[in-house]
């Protein structure tokens, strides 16, 4: 007997009816927003990641030489791939070029809740605009998605920031820092404590002091002051913010953002507008889901200049969020017909049910020769709605019975009318 | 720059959205019919091929050692895993058990028109019953699945047969001989000449004269002459394949099925009926897909011994065949709505865009700050079918203007009907 890999996952088809229709909410808000669909390879070059990606990526890589002797690897994000494509084809395809894709990534790291070594995401990005507009269309896009799934304003915010704000403002206060260095140390604000925080902002080049006056000042996460302490390039940033802020309030998503100065995102390829999205309750303690801008990636891939802004709801981690909040869709399988044959009748039963499938329904019949309280039962199992027994006696008068499974009611039914005439016919049409 | 690997492809959103369409009206079928969703690792332990696969595949694995020593690989097909599935909750789950997927799986072999080093299959199985009827369902949903997609009886042909007819015939002739050995020069068959075909019938220990005698039995594809040829393990599996073509009759594919009895699956895995199914005008030379029964694996994975039988339409050859027929769909994108934005209008463009999305429409809006000539430029590129115009001065007077992308006709709509009571609003609704 073999067993599965640690940090893999098997969805039987209850889980996995659930995960569906989480998977179709979100994509098909996605498909609203102009968002269109590609897919991808799951395998890359490993140099699309050894080359520039942070070590915390590179260490949990699944990467190894292929029979080819190719340096490659299960790839553990979408975006340099998406970042390939557009160097590849960006130059014929109209801008603003607008991607979305479900699909598993994969990392060796430790496993916890909400957390696994193979992980699904749906990737949403748009290239090849850097207006306020875009930053704000993918806020609007997740907060709908959050929305359609039965999620509210109680139940999530979306904690904005902006790169550029928290780099520049450092170097307002000390021109000589490690800005990356120093916005990790922010990225890990929230995980470690006051004083390791300090220290690791001291490594970065910051006096003490002066980590104070910083941290006060995006503790507040108060602009204007911001803007006040900050240099131009805060200012600049600053504004930019803003604006992605006015533009999602006509978006209609405003409601669900609030400005997180400490929010920094950990990866280093962001630019502009960073988000994290949290369970307001907080019971849910690690951040849900992130995005932002990244307007160098595209050129450090050897393309144009590409200005570009995505996000990338989590699977796992939503189905946390969503089953605190009590909107997690049910773990069941569902079945239209049960259409079950008593007796020398399967050429009858065969017929009814092609023509239910015909129809679009869910329909199963015998398949293992069984006797009437058998199949029953199965279709008991399956949750069928409706069983339709096709049986020698009833038809030799020609009748079907029709039996709704919620109440235990059953009535006769011309086989002839079974579906005839009906969409989905059910027990309430024939009494 | 970097470079996809070899055998892998990128989907862009035009060849996306006809692949899309193929997927979901397989999967559609299969839901109609009762099979229930999963998903399955990509990676599983490398001993699952390696223990029992044969060497075609173990050759073509890519196969790794993970960061915690672990042999393991990217599955090259579906059916271990499900088994490995089967064998630990088998047990709860109510029989038969009928799953589905689409994924990708890997091997790394030769790259040709219609194979990929990554390819994408939708696996249908049934556990837990080893009656025709079983089997007739699993040919039954092939069959509607191709009907659906808009191929018709000249188009495909499914050849059926059943390992224990060839299997036994062989040994009919001549007890001493390796049957498996021959039942691989039987599948090799159309793809050698004569003479090296007879070679390795000789090669398994059938005389020439034996080999010619069985040859010519197998090409007739007489079922009453085999029976009588053969004894009577060969007489027991003629009247299963002819109970699966009854049952075949009554599911309404029959007219799909010839008996064809070289077919014989490359995997060694089948146990019962096998089929394969081929485009009936050769010009798409190889097997489409393929399936049958394997009633020994999930014993041999050391589960309860769990009669199954499945099939596994690949989308790389189902293209093949559609493009073939003039069948597959548009490799293009759609777009409901483009509303276009005028001067300062962004407010009530993204409120009319919000009420479009809201009745699932697909709408895009300006996040270029562009003109309104640059954006029905775009418009058109993503195929809007309507593009609503929001003007400033439209606006002053209540109104918005509504464009039939197709004929080019425009008229105006009050801002507030737009899309106010209608569903789907078109010009046609303002004329």
């Amino acid at each position: 007997m073999y067993e599965r890999l640690k940090g893999f996952r098997d969805f039987f088809p209850p889980e996995m009816a659930a995960r569906r229709a989480v998977v179709d909410t979100v994509e098909d808000v996605a498909r609203r927003y102009g968002f269109r669909e590609i897919d991808t390879p799951r395998l890359e070059p490993a140099e699309m990641w050894t080359d520039k990606a942070g070590d915390d990526i590179v260490d949990e890589l699944y990467a190894f030489e292929d029979r080819g002797g190719r340096h490659v690897t299960l790839t553990p994000e979408l975006t340099p791939t998406v970042a390939r494509m557009v160097v590849d084809r960006g130059q014929e395809l109209p801008k603003p070029i607008k991607f979305f894709s479900t699909r598993p990534f994969w990392r060796y790291e430790a496993v916890q809740q909400g957390r696994f070594r193979e992980f699904h995401q749906t990737n949403a990005d748009i290239f090849g605009t850097s207006e306020p507009t875009a930053d704000a269309e993918v806020l609007a896009f997740a907060g709908d998605a959050l929305t359609e799934l039965g999620l509210d304003g109680g139940d999530f915010e979306f904690r904005v920031s902006h790169r550029d704000i928290l780099g520049n403002l450092i170097e307002s206060f000390e021109s000589d820092v490690n800005t990356r260095e120093a916005i990790r140390a922010v990225d890990k604000r929230a995980k470690v404590d006051d004083d390791e925080y300090l220290g690791l902002l001291a490594e970065a080049g910051l006096s003490r002091a002066d980590a104070r006056s910083f941290d006060d000042l995006i503790a507040d996460d108060d602009l204007d002051a911001v803007a006040e302490a900050g240099n131009e390039a805060v200012n600049a940033a600053v504004d930019n913010l803003r604006a992605v802020l006015d533009a999602a309030a006509d978006f209609g998503v405003r409601e669900h953002c609030e400005v997180s100065l400490a929010t920094a995102r950990g990866l280093d390829y962001y630019t502009g507008v960073v988000f994290e999205c949290f369970d307001s309750t907080g019971e849910v303690s690690r951040s849900v889901f992130g995005g932002g801008r990244y307007d160098d990636l595209i050129g450090s891939f050897g393309g144009q200049p590409t200005p570009a802004v995505g996000v990338a709801p989590g699977h796992a981690t939503l189905h946390l969020l969503c089953q605190r909040a009590g909107v997690y869709p049910d773990e069941a399988v569902s079945t239209d017909y049960y259409v079950l044959s008593v007796g020398d009748t399967r050429p009858e039963t065969l017929d009814v049910a092609r023509a239910l499938r015909t129809r679009g329904h869910v329909v199963e019949t015998d398949l293992n020769d069984r006797g009437f309280g058998s199949q029953l039962s199965y279709a008991d199992g399956v949750n069928a709605e409706t069983v339709v027994v096709v049986g020698e006696r009833d038809l030799s008068e020609g009748n079907v019975t029709v039996k709704n499974m919620e109440s235990g009611d059953e009535t006769t039914a011309p086989f002839d009318s079974f579906p005839g005439e009906h969409e989905r016919p059910t027990y309430d049409d024939f009494v």
